[in-house]
């Protein structure tokens, strides 16, 4: 029986791709071959790679916008690195909503200045800092637009002049948004788009031009724009599945759809957290992530039987991050109406046993 | 019908790996959920990187022989950059096998010296430099063991005292050879062990001790050791696979069976090359690869009826790579004794029509 996965990455994906992408393993478009044992240079696999980059611009509302699309390896954690090495000249702004920033940072000091701008540390990162001043010298400003670990997210975007890096790992193709905010943002694909193993990468051409030369191949952003994210093997299974989920969520309706669909799953989550008496929101109201809705037991209930219910009611993914503790329900995009109101009908069973 | 695949990589692995790749694309183990929808932390996923990890190592007959095993990401091209990284003090030596030894060269000279020992660039890299003198003030050694694009492969290992370090990516488990005599090994997975998107390192614990400390985290072979592979999150189903095609290998006898295997369609396909009027071998014979046979047309034979026969022959991925020209057939672990006949057959068939 399928399990109602609130798993925070790697994810839940849609059910069709998943059988897409199984099949393709056996064999792909009859060709008498598998997905996996095909040349990259094939035209077979050519045309995987610019469909995907294709719907990655068209989702975004970035086609014909002077953006590039690239499929990379190495996840955000390589990303922390490549954004210095490219594009530090003296000093660059973060600003710090945990974990994630955090390494980002780490990554950034090797190769220049780091000013964090803001940071919520002194809440354990149960808000977004707004409001801050952003130095208009600064080489670019860094944000993380959803923090997966404390279930918080930007719902506004920080005003600046200068370069506008983010980290969209975790909340990347789940609402509308003026992608063109940005001038590179990036995400490993396991959470909306598709498998763990590859990382998008969307740049602003005009950035590209501006960026540092003295970059090691695999770590230059110029370098897989001028191939095509072809400079060597690219991860062949990740981005074609990375591909079926986007042609997925260009038939669901696009970003309008799936963020009035990720509304409704995450009104209904919230509401219940702020009603149930057995629990309490982690993060700032405002500041709630509409991919991860962090809660903890209230004040003296204990959570043996609720760990006990969900998990029969065949709920997979619930525990909190060790640094937040109690719960988090990633409500991603492929995750069912029907998934959230199992959930919460199950903390509501709870509820009553106290 | 399924295709003759000779492609040099991505190319063929064994069809059982595939049906249950695909299987798990569906669901892993009957846990109600698809491989690419786990957590990494989930136990189903740590125990299929830990059996990865110690299949690796016992087919190498590493085990307890004081090696580690990581699976990472951003393939050979990642690893030119890593090894030099986190291994170059002030100097070291490659010996210089053509487009793979070059990137890597490329890449090192960023972090010191590159001493080339020797090279084989003088007859377009149709051999392996032999009989060199290793000079034993180098940080390292470092060979490319077999040549996908020229079909050369090492038969003997340079004599050295200083750190041997390999790319592997196209000869891995292929042959049994003394494991023991590298320090650091490398292999991008889409050859003999899997899809690509995953490399495998296999690294000695004492080395790694007196790796460079200074080096980014995703660049440090210490903090991917420290961390099992799962610094970040790990390309999940290109591990998963490579575990699948790791314990076919072992069920087919491991390194011992399928070299075996192997010589008996090099050899087949060796000696039609040799013996067909049509073709001429490009590799020195001494030299030549179990992998990777490379051949042109003989002078004056014109390859259209040849390319005609082998395409509706359903062969596949036979053409050669553009700086040597002709055609490159590759013999990878999975490919059968059968296919090799086939292609042998449309040899002949060829030759007949001159």
């Amino acid at each position: 029986m399928k399990k109602h996965n609130f798993s925070a990455g790697p994810s839940i994906l849609p059910a069709p791709v998943m059988e897409k992408a199984a099949a393709a393993v056996q064999e792909l478009n009859g060709m008498g071959l598998s997905l996996i044992e095909i040349s990259h240079r094939s035209k077979e696999f050519i045309a995987i790679m610019e469909k995907a980059q294709a719907l990655a611009l068209e989702l975004t509302g970035l086609t014909d916008k002077g953006y590039k699309a690239l499929f990379l390896q190495g996840g955000a954690s390589t990303q922390f690195l490549m954004t210095a090495a490219n594009l530090m000249k003296s000093k660059a702004g973060y600003i710090n909503t945990g974990a994630w920033s955090d390494k980002a940072i780490k990554e950034a000091k090797r190769y220049g200045e780091v000013i964090e701008i803001a940071s919520s540390k002194d809440k354990n990162f149960n808000y977004i800092p707004k409001g801050q001043d952003i130095p208009s010298d600064l080489d670019y400003l860094h944000i993380t637009t959803n923090n997966t670990i404390f279930g918080t997210q930007f719902h506004e975007l920080p005003q600046t002049d200068v370069p506008l890096i983010a980290d969209m790992s975790s909340d990347i193709f789940s609402r509308q948004f003026d992608y063109s905010a940005f001038d590179l943002f990036y995400a490993g694909a396991q959470k909306n788009m598709g498998p763990a193993g590859t990382t998008l990468v969307i740049v602003k051409e005009s950035l590209l031009a501006q960026m540092n030369t003295d970059v090691p191949s695999m770590l230059s952003y110029n370098i897989h724009a001028d191939k095509g994210s072809m400079f060597n093997t690219p991860p062949v299974f990740p981005i074609y599945t990375s591909m079926l989920t986007l042609e997925w969520l260009k038939e669901q309706g696009g970003l309008q759809a799936i963020e009035k669909h990720n509304q409704a799953k995450a009104k209904l989550v919230y509401d219940e957290i702020d009603r149930n008496a057995a629990f309490e929101g982690f993060a700032a109201k405002e500041d709630r992530s509409y991919m991860n809705a962090t809660f903890n037991l209230a004040e003296g209930v204990d959570g043996t039987a609720f760990d006990a219910l969900w998990n029969a009611a065949n709920i997979s993914g619930l525990k909190g991050h060790r640094s937040v503790g109690g719960y988090r329900a990633s409500i991603y995009n492929a995750l069912s109406l029907e998934s959230a109101q199992h959930l919460v009908n199950i903390m509501q069973e709870f509820e009553k046993t106290l």
